[in-house]
């Protein structure tokens, strides 16, 4: 076994964060370490948060971590940032917020980087998620600071999804929550003593409605909501044991609605183990996060094994000898026959 | 040739549409139209436009449509949507404001829905600039609603990056800020006439300050940006031929600042045409695009090829039968031999 495997299992505090430095870099024998931890993890109740910017993810995720802790659950936080595809550097941000807990032995905050590279979020993400789950972390909380594709993709593969959302943030929001709203199981209205936080919840209400009835027709989301809205109502109060988003208010700068949101996550947590619809859901979003993973691992090996070929078609490209959709045949053709 | 392309070179409307949405879907024969077209791409000027939810990017981007047709131009516009990974459907949002040019002949506008997998929101939207670019458009308007990692990749292919940000966002937006500052070419302070516009001015000279100090000491951007800030701007100030990203206040629903903010998008334009470094970096940004595209073409006919053991493999994991990692050089391995 890798000897950092054997002190992660061991619960040593200063060997994980060694290992998910490995991991994040992936330098060295890290995919050993991962191999070696694997059959330790599936045991962490995972948490995805994300949502606006300026909501107030990170001081509610604080105010979270402090609940978890009071139940005597040993906690995890994975903070995914966004990168300067240059420099490779990560800003911890007001993640500095989270600093009353860093003394805490049974807390592991984790602010994740990234090199850049499509899809090294996700990947990123789902292995630290799994060396965390092998240290015995009862809760391990995900949060995304961008709202984009790749960020769906890991709220995607936590168990339970909170979205964080707060009044008056504009229009794109619309767009914003239509994107999430299939991903998420409990909203946050964070900020609801501000102006605009009653139109914001009847928003979510509506779009949970009608995210009900656009999955279930099949139909795309353009157009003519307020026609359908009745219909939809109806169709997700008669939607038996499927799991209908909650929408909690909170003021998490003054811890105002916490313990409400507890409740909702937890409620999501026993829908997720204790009815076939939960469990269904729970092996699919698994099933998700590996496809995600292999796919991923893939198109390392092949980068890898293409190396100077790759930038060598990249430069024939760019000087119009070839077009990329040849040059990508061509490309695969090498990959395959290199043995 | 393809018979779309054809028409497509002949600046048929309809006919680019059916080619957006063939390529869009990745049905038929795409492939062979975007053959077709490639060697007629190469002439627009395309212009990344993303920024925080809410800043009013969707204003901005109508009137930038606006001042470029009064300049005779053709434009189009590529609206990247976030959409639901299990409806595929994409939502139109305040696009809708953009309609007073959809009868223009010399306007296209294309909202993009993706189909939710990993890297297909950079590789539709290379494609479709493509199209739009053989189409005969002189300026191409790609507009991004989400702040993520994918968003970021889209930007990245450019010619010309605009952020757009607006006061009083909250502590997120000093995140998302350093992420994407290396990719801005120009921001627009957008709701300048609120408070705070002048804090969020302030904010970004120093952050631009600190991006070319940060890039140049190959450092971490973490802690201590106080301290070095002073260097930073003497640094700066001594670039040289290097361009150093502007900022412009505008007021997008009255029209204001869009005059000054199409300057310094020009200005951009003519440094990438006119100095070595401008060059240099127009090169870097076509490799860095080509690769995404040959990267995401490799991935999908791997994916294509293996199927059903993609599966299965996916199976075994979820079952613990084997770790992830040992799955994906197992599927790597018949992806080689199957010929």
């Amino acid at each position: 076994m890798h000897p950092l495997a054997q002190r992660v299992l061991g619960r040593e505090m200063r060997a994980t964060a060694r290992a998910c430095r490995l991991v994040d870099d992936r330098t060295g024998d890290y995919i050993d370490l991962l191999r070696d931890l694997f059959p330790s993890t599936g045991r962490a109740w995972t948490i995805g948060i994300t949502g606006v910017p300026g909501a107030g993810k990170s001081t509610l995720t604080n105010g979270l971590i402090a609940a978890f802790r009071k139940q005597g659950k040993r906690v995890a936080v994975v903070a995914v940032d966004p990168t300067s595809p240059f420099s490779g550097g990560a800003i911890l941000g007001d993640r500095i917020r989270m600093q009353e807990h860093f003394e805490d032995p049974e807390v592991f905050i984790r602010s994740l980087a990234t090199r850049g590279t499509l899809g090294g979020l996700s990947r990123s993400a789902g292995d630290i998620v799994r060396v965390l789950d092998a240290w015995g972390a009862d809760v391990i909380l995900v949060e995304t600071v961008g709202v984009g594709q790749d960020e769906l993709e890991i709220t995607k593969t936590a168990h339970t999804t909170l979205v964080v959302m707060a009044p008056g943030m504009g229009d794109d929001v619309q767009a914003i929550k239509a994107g999430i709203l299939e991903c998420a199981d409990v909203f946050a209205v964070n900020k609801a003593d501000r102006d605009g936080a009653d139109s914001t919840v009847r928003d979510l209400e509506l779009m949970i409605a009608l995210g009900g009835e656009v999955t279930k027709a099949g139909a795309h989301s353009r157009g003519h909501h307020g026609a359908v809205l009745d219909v939809a109502k109806q169709e997700v109060s008669h939607a038996g044991g499927a799991w209908i988003p909650a929408i909690v208010r909170t003021v998490a700068s003054r811890g105002e609605g916490t313990t409400a949101l507890l409740g909702h996550l937890e409620k999501h947590r026993a829908w997720l183990s204790d009815t076939p619809e939960g469990q269904a859901r729970r092996e699919a979003r698994l099933r998700e996060a590996m496809r995600m993973q292999l796919r991923e691992s893939l198109l390392e090996i092949a980068e890898h094994t293409l190396g100077q070929a790759l930038d060598e078609a990249v430069a024939r490209v760019a000087k119009k000898e070839i077009d990329p959709y040849s040059a990508a045949e061509e490309l695969v053709a090498a990959f395959r026959s290199k043995n």
